[in-house]
Order: C-alpha cells, then structure tokens, then sequence
C-alpha cells in the first residue's frame, strides 16, 4: 500500500475553496481522484454538478465520473439557502464561466460511493467537503462502507471555537445536521476538520494573487479566489481567506501535520444551535449515560502545522 | 464606594463547595453577607436551606437572613435530580450533621432578591452558586434589578470545554436552562465563571486535609470535603477537586485575577445537548440574523490567574 497512491473520491460542492482543494488533489502524487459526486451547500447541486465538470476540464481528466448527489437534506427538505455570498451566485466568484458537459455517472453519488468502496476494499478515501446527505445515504445503503473505505475525512464542523453561520453551527453541518449526526454515529473510521483547525490555515491576498500565471490552475484560482477574499474582508476584517477545503485535503495527503484527539461527537438537529458539533473529549467518567455513550470514537482535528500546510497547499495550487 | 464592602447576597444550593465559597466570603474584608438565597442543585431547596443555617451558624452570623427560594424549574418541572454523588445526600458529604434553624425570612427568594437589590441600588452583588432559578424570577418581578445590582456573577456554564454533566452541559445550567437562558437575555450586567475556568483551579487533597484545625472553618471544610474528593478522584483520576464555586467568590472579590471576554450567551432548553452554554466571541459580522443578535453582551470568563485565585481561597477557608 504505502508505495500505492491513495483512490480519492470527492464530494463535494464547488464553491471556491472546493475547486482549490479538487485541483490541488489533481497535482499530488499522493492520490488518484477516481470521482466526484456532488451535493448542496455552496451551490445548489445542479450547479455544483456544472462546477465538478468545469473542474475537471481544467484537470484535463475527463474521464473522472461526475455523480450528482441529493438536492434535499436527508431529511427531505428541499434547499431554500446556499452560500453565494461567500462563493457568487455560480459557486466560482461570479466569473460566469460557459458551463460544459462531462461523464455524468448514470446513478446517485450515494450509489457511486457505495459502487467504488465495494470494488475497492480498503483502499478508497472519500473526502466530504460539503453538507453529509450523499454519505449518509451511502451508509444507509451500505453500512459496510463507513469501514470499508479506507477513510472518511470530514471538511466541517466547529468543536471549541464559534460556527461561520451562528455563534454555534459551522456551514456544512448546518447544511444536514441530520445527516452529520447520522455519519457521525456510523463508524470511527472518520476523521473531522473543522474550523478549530481552518481557521489557522491562511492564504493572504497577496499569496492568491500572486497565483495568476503559474501553473495549470493558478490563473482560475486567483480569479476566482478575489470574490472569497472580497467576503473575508467584509465578514472578518482580515486581508486573507480560511483555508477549509484544501486543509482536509492536507488531512488526507499528510494527516501528520494535524493533532488528532479521539471522541463521540454529536451534531445537533435542533434548538437555537441547530448544526452545533459537540464532541466528548473523554476527560470525564461519566456518572450516566447521555447522548454520546456507545458511540464510535472518530477524530477530530484540534491543532494543525499551518504554516506547512499552507505553504503545500500553494505549492499544489501553483504547479 | 472604594472604601465600602461590597454588599453580597449570594444565591446557592450547599452543596460542598457552596460552603468552602460561602465560608471565604465570611472571612473576606471586601464583602458584607447580606443573605442567602437557596435552590435545587447538589441537594434539594429543604436540604440547601437547611445547609445554609448551618454554614450560618458556623460563621456565628446567624443575622443574616435565609430565603427559601424555588423548589422547581422556571417552568415549574419538579425536581427528579440532584447531585447526591458529588455532594453527598447531605449535601455535606455524608457527614449527617444535626439539623439547625435560624432566621427564615419570610418571603420567596425571588422577592429576597428584589426587595435587597431595591433598598440598595447599584450596591448588591449577586454572587448566584446554583442553577438560576430564583435570579430569573427575581428578574421577572421586577426587571429592573439586573441592572441596579452592582453585578451578578454567575457560576455555571461550560463555553469551550467540556459540560460535566455530559459533554454538552455543565450542572447549573443542565439544573434549569430556561432559567439561564432567560437571564442572560435581560442584561448585560453579567459575570459567568464556568468550567473553562473552574477546572483550571484545583485544591489538591493534601491542601484539603491540612485545613484540619485551621481557623473557625478549617476542621468543618477539611471533613466535607473528603467525599468531595473521593468523586473527583473516581470521575476524573485526580488527587484534587476542582475549585468551582469559591472561584466565582474570587471574581467578585478580585475581578482583575480573571480574563473577561464580552459576548453574547445562549443556553440550549432542547436537543441533547439541553445546558449547554454557547457564546458569540465577536469573530465575525453575521450576514444573517440568528438566536444571539441583539442579546445583551455579558462577561464570560476565558482564563483565570489559577496560582493566585487558589492561594487566597485557601487562606481565607482557613482564616
């Protein structure tokens, strides 16, 4: 295994920073992207299906399958709410690219994760980078496949710090609380990234801008990366972007550069903090049983190497 | 004012490290004891007002008035739970002392509350040991008292850290979160010291033992404290206890020992994580409004100077 490439398949909702992360995952050796399939949260999924084709036209790999995942949360709600304040109203900043076609798997993304766990034991790593429904109902078609992929590495949450969409709730959580609290108590092959850790990840606007010309990516991700670092002045006075997506794809290509602490973690579906994750750090012997007894114990990352992350990142981003 | 003691009415459920708090109070120069207040928490109201004429009678200021206060949630549910294992049935540890009386005053807590904070405008600090039942429905007879007290400091909440009650709640809020949550939407006027600094101060058991003998409360608080540290021993694996309760005696007496951070509060009153406390630390412009926009911005306790808070408490438990 160690001299094999990682099988990496996607989910994702193309937004900026899932584009940064996809692209990327396309120049590291460490991993061979064998789909993507595609949900809500930055987009609404038909446009998040567009962007995974744009994408992997820019990847020159076209032959990489595009399954497009649920338009409803888990629960059947249809999305009244996506982010094109953060990403533009087309998920790429506004750039208003022509939209182009792809190889559009005949199937749900949950059947094409369960599909490409099966014929792979062991050896696929899903990267959810958006709200968890087609992982969700991936499990709920297969359970085997929480333990069968060789990881699920999870871009979200909030555990010891505020939510980007209320004090309490990070976005993709918000997403599908549902769904998340449901992955979450499926298996401890999962390892989560969230804002404890994104947050310490930056690319200054300089560092984006700088991206124009170089490499096969960098002219698409410095003009698309201007409209998010236009959102992060205004949200948080600050002349840089958090780094989300791209930080989970470091957790898989080198999980060593996080701090990894081991517990149950809840997602909540209801109250004011609705999308709030909540993870039990096991400093305590409980005296009775509450929501997070006999759950797997999954990953969560609370501290990262950020400058090393980053400075790979870009690196990936430029070449 | 400089020159005056404060004058402190503390609100409480004794509960063991309720007396090691109310008992420093009695030994502090900066306060004046104006009354007590009782509630459910680590014993039942019966128990907790029973336990405050003891730690009365043991302070010989057997002056200062008891107010029975609620023996139900703000929303009327009957008790079902108290922390018999942390505390004792007794509240005392087990130990079983006989039973005293003393000055009941005649009237509820609540009106106790109003009554103080009227005849003393700007000058009563409200230092509230339990869940916050009786400081709710003082605020609800008359609203304007969480303004007119000089300060209210809360003990309670866990905001980035751990509940112990479970890994989302913290007891005192987990004791009555409609309660809490109402109170921290009524003024801004507001002191919280939860866990997030608690746990940083701990007296080990050693300390604990050697105030055997020592001063007028010595010998009462070395006896209590033994099943005290008999359940941080079994629920933690620590030869100590953490310092809860006197903690939130020190920030009144010494504010400056503490971080502050300023920010809006939530306590959940549904979902499994029912208690648990969620702060808005001011990070980010929200571009939606949500369940903390336009709340009052209360004083959370972030950090705390532990070396020196323990060392005082210590020195006046054993004065």
């Amino acid at each position: 295994m160690s001299h094999q490439r990682k099988k990496l398949l996607i989910d994702t909702d193309p937004g900026i920073d899932d584009a940064m992360a996809i692209l990327a995952a396309f120049n590291s050796s460490e991993v061979e992207v064998v789909g993507l399939t595609t949900v809500f949260g930055n987009v609404y999924t038909q446009t998040a299906t567009q962007n995974a084709f744009k994408i992997l036209q820019l990847a020159e790999a076209t032959q990489v399958p595009v399954a497009e995942g649920s338009h409803v949360t888990l629960k059947g709600a249809p999305k009244t709410w996506v982010a094109d304040f953060v990403h533009g109203a087309d998920g790429f900043g506004n750039m208003n690219f022509e939209s182009v076609e792809g190889f559009r798997w005949r199937g749900t993304a949950a059947e094409f994760i369960v599909q490409k766990v099966r014929e792979n034991p062991g050896e696929v790593s899903i990267l959810a980078l958006g709200p968890l429904t087609n992982i969700a109902l991936a499990m709920q078609l297969d359970s085997s496949i929480a333990e069968s992929a060789a990881e699920i590495v999870v871009l979200g949450g909030a555990f010891f710090v505020n939510g980007n969409v209320n004090p309490a709730a990070e976005a993709n959580m918000y997403g599908d609380p549902d769904a998340a609290d449901f992955v979450f108590g499926q298996s401890g092959n999962i390892k989560v990234v969230g804002l404890d850790v994104t947050h310490s990840c930056q690319f200054t606007g300089s560092e984006l801008s700088n991206l124009r010309g170089r490499g096969r990516f960098g002219t698409f991700l410095s003009g698309i990366t201007a409209f998010y670092l236009k959102y992060h002045q205004d949200a948080y006075d600050m002349d840089s972007v958090y780094v989300h997506d791209p930080s989970a794809l470091a957790a898989v290509l080198q999980p060593s550069l996080f701090t990894w602490r081991s517990g149950q973690v809840r997602v909540l579906t209801e109250s004011v903090a609705t999308g709030m994750t909540v993870m039990d750090v096991g400093l305590k012997r409980w005296n009775n049983p509450h929501g997070w007894t006999d759950r797997p114990k999954v990953q969560v990352a609370v501290a990262v190497n950020a400058a090393e992350t980053t400075s790979m990142l870009l690196e990936r981003m430029a070449a």
